[in-house]
């Protein structure tokens, strides 16, 4: 760990920081975040709180613009936005985020979500630990999301499975 | 929104469903999973729950293979994991997920988080309801994921902004 510490930059002194909320925001292309955000709600279940937006600007948009929508899925929120040209967030280049999603019954769910327009890949399996839980299976969205749809997690520990 | 129950399924019955938990899940390129937790420590105070590593597999591999680090941020949970050329989880086509981080000071929060290396992009703006907040500046990790730095989020409505 000596290794890690070094690198993250050593004597330099920061203030205390606290986060009070951690809220996925996904990006979807414009203007399909309206019909994201009816899709997480017939998937999963997801409640509406809130929703931003730009009203339109031209005539022929038939969708105002998305800034956010704001859904409460499982306890967390999360955001459903439209992308748009000058949008202040970029599209990321990390390998992949993926949406764990906690359930008792792992192919009831899977249903559900296919029965909204979902694709479910591949089997569900045992015990993997990707999620540190039992059974895994996965969906893909009509967005391009993929969602892991696991048995509750049990507590990860060097299990070295 | 009749135009989008439609698309979505109509009347096939399906089993209700609950979700217990819903944990993002940050895929990196393997073995940087273990520096990526020690980023997310150092950069947003992270604190690590449990971690599930398959062990090494070949003498030359410096690190184990981490199958997945949860990790305790902003009263959510965060998976860490390392692709693997044969892991469950694909690389997602989604435009990007993007994570809100909700502070009462987001210019401590990206002075930390520059100095345990992530690197801010743009200036902090006001009021563009991306995190349905006020103040939002943004830092990309080294790991190629872009945080939204906000200020603690107002109800989102339909402001019309």
């Amino acid at each position: 760990m000596a290794q890690e510490e070094v690198q993250n930059g050593g004597t330099e002194k920061v203030a205390e920081v606290s986060f009070t909320a951690l809220k996925p925001q996904l990006m979807v292309e414009a203007p399909k975040a309206a019909d994201a955000v009816q899709f997480y709600k017939s998937a999963f279940g997801a409640v509406e709180a809130g929703r931003t937006v730009y009203p339109k600007r031209k005539a022929e948009q038939e969708q105002p613009h998305v800034l956010s929508a704001q859904l409460e899925l499982a306890g967390s929120t999360i955001l459903v936005s439209d992308i748009a040209d000058n949008s202040t967030p970029v599209k990321t280049e990390g390998t992949g985020c993926v949406l764990c999603l906690e359930t008792e019954d792992v192919e009831a769910a899977i249903a559900k979500a296919v029965s909204a327009g979902g694709v479910a890949e591949g089997e569900v399996t045992e015990g993997d630990g990707a999620c540190c839980g039992g059974r895994v299976g996965k969906v893909k969205d009509p967005y391009g999301y993929v969602w892991l749809i696991c048995s509750p997690a049990k507590k990860c520990g060097d299990a070295e499975a």
